[in-house]
């Protein structure tokens, strides 16, 4: 049977808190905020809409234990942010669904230290956050969806479909520097507890490329594009699979994170081809592209090439040092299992 | 530490299985689907956005031992349906962030059912299901969360905050069925198991009011809407919070639904109150514009007025069948806790 209980005292305190915070952060776009039934935005003109959802959720995404609460909060946003990077998209508003187990509603430190990490990504990108849900967890464990809703020229968007066989492909950044710091993370948490974004923090606070992807759009420097949340070979597959196309990456080309200096070279190797989480670009361009060194000061590196799918070829090759061939199986890991 | 764990098998299987459902319900508005970083939607011109998201947690809104699945994905769909129709808005399209604990997803019959029922729901209002996320539930529980988007006139769309003192208080269709139906559940779960929204099932498969907002919209025939989600106490409350404005109701003038005849007579009036969950609409009109009997073949009932917010007068005040005057508490329902 329901049981009666005044609707409001946890849940309306929790909106009136994100509603609070998110009012340091106004845009034109947004009509009516938190509030109401709905948001009200009014979208820019001739530009088509892009919309992303991505879950972070605790004991999948995050650990309590293991990330300060700013760097969940910075990471929740920081996946939706990355898919409109991906397309070469400008972000219009965000949206927040959040469940707080009741411990954690009612002790407010952790919240206001998600939102202080959500809030200060979405103020460097100039996203206001325009709405969502709250309700109580139904376990012990904080839940958490982001929407990012962007805008981009009309038939503009990069998509990962693009891809043709005689492309170059290339990537933004390093790689691998994420699986190295959630390894040292997982081995002693307490040392990141003050961890802030203003620090290289591959793991703890990711910087989605928002500006390289929309120089890419801008500039026409891309035919196909997406962004290494579930690791490079993993995401080369996806590509690969909606380009219908094969490819081959040089081991030797690929930009190891300073970090993975800290593991063994196979280990570091295993990083930058299958960590995930550094939420770089991946995209393929036409060799006659005259690509630059870099887009928007983020390095951008030719680390393979786009092939003909063919039967008797796997559909991402790896390239040795020593110009050994070898089949590459997406491998993307599952975090925090 | 993290474990290696081909992603993909479990995951990519349910975003296959969403996508190919999904493929059901194409929508020149959808430039591209799922399978990519962001969905890409084509925008009507001249319209604004509207943009809401709400979750449907597993334990807080519904459960699997007394919701049949095809009820869960009907009431998750819903649940955003009304927030649209509360704004006389027309859905653009739907985003779908599923968790499923890894026992539900490895048995596939309750996910088709949830599918079946959401995608009945947006089959009948002609919504496509546009994109999302999924992931593994890091609980026992299933978790969802949608988001829609939806579109109305620039400047148009009905707000909470539009009453003004004088407006009359209408209602639509009737009130505290779900609640009885609710009741009924929770005592006989097995009795329920075979229900589909072709019966008259107030709380298994609630109608979102989409017809009747937009005729409200369009016919400039309300001030200010709300939908009756948390209950009429609860929902009224927050109209007259966004309204600055106090209210009377008139208890005799409450529309119940046929299943509240199962109750007590007191009871049935809480469920009215109270009950929440209903997704009937609640708007205000001057008292100049002449209210059809009914809009799109659901009746419309003035159940009160809108008064001036005074330091001595209760927000909302109930009026029974005696004329006696005592203020109503918001009581909105927490279920299933």
């Amino acid at each position: 049977m329901p049981r009666k209980d005044p609707k409001g005292s946890a849940e309306l305190a929790l909106i009136a808190r994100i509603r609070q915070r998110a009012a340091g952060l106004p845009s034109r776009r947004v009509k009516l905020g938190i509030g109401d039934d709905c948001a009200i935005l009014a979208p820019p003109r001739e530009q088509e809409l892009l919309v992303t959802t991505d879950f972070s959720l605790e004991g999948r995404h995050f650990r309590r234990d293991w990330h300060p609460a700013g760097s969940a909060g910075h990471r929740t946003l920081a996946r939706g942010l990355s898919d409109l990077a991906a397309m070469g998209a400008t972000p219009l508003a965000a949206f927040l669904s959040l469940a707080l187990p009741r411990s954690v509603a009612r002790e407010k430190l952790w919240l206001d230290g998600f939102l202080d990490g959500l809030l200060a990504l979405a103020a460097a990108h100039q996203v206001p956050l325009a709405g969502g849900d709250t309700s109580e967890s139904p376990s012990t464990a904080v839940l958490a969806d982001i929407i990012l809703l962007g805008s981009a020229p009309f038939g503009r968007a990069l998509r990962r479909s693009g891809a043709r066989a005689g492309d170059r492909l290339y990537v933004t950044g390093s790689l691998g520097g994420a699986a190295a710091e959630l390894a040292a993370l997982a081995a002693a948490p307490k040392k990141f507890r003050h961890a802030t974004a203003a620090g290289d923090h591959p793991h703890l606070f990711p910087q989605p490329r928002l500006a390289v992807g929309q120089a890419l759009l801008r500039r026409g420097l891309a035919a196909a594009c997406i962004d290494l949340s579930d690791g490079l070979s993993t995401d080369l597959a996806h590509l690969c699979d909606e380009s219908n196309v094969a490819a081959e990456i040089h081991a030797a080309a690929l930009p190891l994170h300073p970090l993975t200096q800290t593991l063994a070279p196979a280990a570091a190797l295993h990083a930058a081809l299958h960590g995930g989480e550094d939420y770089e670009l991946l995209f393929t361009a036409p060799t006659k592209v005259r690509m630059p060194r870099s887009i928007s000061g983020v390095r951008i590196t030719a680390i393979g090439n786009i092939l003909a799918s063919r039967r008797n070829r796997p559909q991402v090759t790896l390239v040795d040092a020593a110009n050994r061939r070898k089949p590459l199986a997406a491998q993307g890991w599952q975090h925090l299992q």
